[in-house]
């Protein structure tokens, strides 16, 4: 029964455990939510003993999941530390703390982080690839976004401290900081328009950086989807030929490219 | 002459039958534009005989269409309860309706839904199959979206939290949905710029909430555009040329493009 | 002379002729740049006599050119209502018209309407099948690309309509074409904050929208590179085939794939 | 010694050249931050000569590795006026003037371009190939970005332009550069809106504006992807196969894929 339990909690592939899945997701969903409302000044006034029964209940009824959890799986030890485990503790420990302090607004917001446990969910087999192929590309794009976010940076860092020359404090550019703050926003399309520059000088050069960022954020969309491209592409098979070695060949090669020996049987 | 009018008002083929197409479109644009410009409160003042005479001519024409076309059809029920259908309804009722209710806004604005009637032309034989290839595309990466999306959903629930806690009302950060609200409005690049963060650490998280934006909006570009391209790439098949030996060929191929000997059985 | 007048302003290849092209260039971004500086409240105060003075001298100088070019081309008729023709025209007359009217403000603007000259210039042979290239991914799109704007030019009306009902002209959606403007803004992302959502259910609304914007804006990307990527793939070869007319070939395609016949000498 | 200096200082390959990098993008990160502390007036009040200290710490640091790094170079005059050796000068130059002049705030933010010397490290073998592959693709695309900027440019003069006739200095559009700006800002979906349209025209303008704004942002995007999918697809080269006729071999092929047999000479 052990294993039964252990399987229904942390396997994704029967009719059982899949409905199991979906149960969770609804009480993650749901318990998320009734924090996110308890925190909106009008509604916490008329639902509060609504809303606080709704918490404590879905308090137990995680705590009673990560019980079972810690019972079902092979070493307790290594779940509790694990990612996953932290989250789990994570989403029912800030209640019960609320017992014993008074219940400050950022302690009530950690149960926020209860949304982390949709990935448990989302280790579903069938994403899990999707999820890879995705990450493999981003993952094998890494060096040419690492130069790309410095060269991004360097050109936050100088702007920044341009405008903050130019357009000073009182255009709302008090600081280093807060010029990179808003050549960050800018730089990204974003422009909330809290701080924008007053000046003729200020103004042009701010055309140039939202060119500049316009002109450059064209790299990593190119890099991520030439990068995808080729990984959704299967145009190569892996099989090692037996007389100079090479493994990486053409899906529909019968030779070897380098010594011409016939290669192992290409029907996969 | 039931079976002529059918074709005419659900076919696009023949001349007479795109006339009739435009001329429809051209009745939709003017009724939608009507229903717009009566609600500029200066052209309203104005014009408002001139509208409200011209809403009836068309509440009149689509009626007269609406009829013909229950007419025309095999089955008017099957008709009747179709989406195509039941836009076409919503496109004359909300004027009736306004004789027996005292006309509110809203249900005058219910009118604009007649703008829905204009995909009932876009089904057009030469669109449909581009509007499948871009809708096909989406389909194959919904996977990919859908863990897309979630990655979203968690950034903007966690970030609005933060926001919330770290700037509170003060800086119109009133709830975690306002929190969230922003967090949208801000990964996205729109920036309206009505909340936006007023102390450093809060200018801080906005920086990385949208260098972290920044980062991910190129996942879904990428895995459309990798997924369209796969799309647009003419198909080929896998079968063994029985004289030379390659592979790779075409999916119309009867013939290998190397040597030109027949292939076997090209049915898949 | 006249010949050699006529490739000196119409054509770009020999060594004169782009020394041409350099000088007319420089003349078109200053004369344009008066326009701007003249506009500029402070600097008109300071330089205005200048600025008249360097207005005129533009002025002759495009006159003369006019006028040579009028006199080099065999059909002057031809020449005067083509479309560079009627720029050149453009990028004279406002200022002779302002001798005989007391100069508008729009009057003098139409000046700028010279930056349309620099086109002619672009039309240089090294650019232009690089331009061909853009221009013509761009039209095989075109079917996909007018799917996509009627798409969103639908979901522009119906969300401008809601907004206008549920937010109302007291948070500045005065109008449903006001809405639509709101709509706009919001979708590309550009986001200028003068009129922004103000009810929880205007905000969760705008969220969903910045979110079906945010997904749809990646099927033009999509579409444009993908087309893009097959017109820059040179994998293609078109011969037509001697048996069966097949004219479509793979690049390295010795024989028909329809009928095996040996195809015409692959070496291009 | 010096040969060990100049190893140690211009290379990036053992083990301790790598720590001494690693050190200097630490020493140079770290003072990049004292200058930006220092501009907070918060920080500046309480840390003043902390910040004064460690000032002068990091420049007598970098003085010492200039002087350093002149010795063990071979040539140390084109050291000197190397981009990368005026840099390194840059980074030191201005606190050392701020003893003969009263320190002016652009004086101190010269201090700010340090942060360039953080691309001194980034000339890392490993991320050279990487960089560039992504400048190569950069400029295989000039040709057809410059056309894009040109076009973006005229677009930019002639809606600025029109904004400035249209709705005047009263909404904040004061001269044509102005509208220029906010032509700039609108296009790239930046949108502070510290300048917006007040007029329906004006506003209708604007959609028309942001609309094509977002057709043609999706062209940059679109021929650096393409480029940087063709420079990172293996390379192919043409040759006729003597026994089956394959003609398409990878660049690096000896053998023929299909049939085994050796290709004709592959030096192209």
């Amino acid at each position: 029964m052990r294993y039964r339990l252990y399987r229904l909690l942390f396997h994704h592939d029967a009719h059982d455990e899949r409905n199991f899945d979906l149960a969770l997701i609804l009480a993650i969903v749901a318990s998320v939510l009734v924090v996110m409302l308890d925190s909106v000044p009008g509604i916490k006034l008329r639902w509060h003993t609504q809303l606080y029964i709704a918490e404590w209940l879905f308090t137990v009824l995680f705590t009673a999941e990560y019980a079972v959890r810690l019972w079902a799986v092979r070493s307790p030890r290594r779940y509790a530390t694990s990612f996953l485990g932290l989250v789990d503790l994570m989403a029912i420990l800030p209640t019960f703390l609320s017992l014993l302090f008074p219940a400050s607004a950022s302690l009530a917001v950690v149960r926020i982080l209860r949304m982390l446990r949709i990935f448990r969910i989302l280790k579903l087999v069938k994403y899990s690839d999707e999820a890879g192929l995705l990450i493999q590309a981003l993952l094998r794009s890494r060096h040419k976004i690492l130069i790309f976010v410095t060269t991004l940076l360097t050109i936050t860092v100088i702007f920044g401290s341009l405008m903050y020359v130019i357009e000073g404090p009182e255009h709302g550019f008090e600081s280093i900081p807060t010029g990179m703050y808003w050549a960050v926003v800018t730089m990204a399309t974003v422009g909330y328009g809290d701080i924008s520059p007053g000046t003729g000088l200020g103004r042009f050069l701010t055309s140039t950086l939202i060119i500049i960022g316009y002109s450059i954020i064209v790299v990593p969309t190119g890099i991520y989807t030439a990068e995808l491209a080729r990984t959704m592409r299967p145009a190569r098979r892996s099989v090692r030929c037996l007389e100079c070695g090479l493994i990486d060949h053409e899906s529909d090669a019968w030779h070897c490219r380098t010594c011409g020996r016939s290669l192992p049987d290409p029907v996969e």
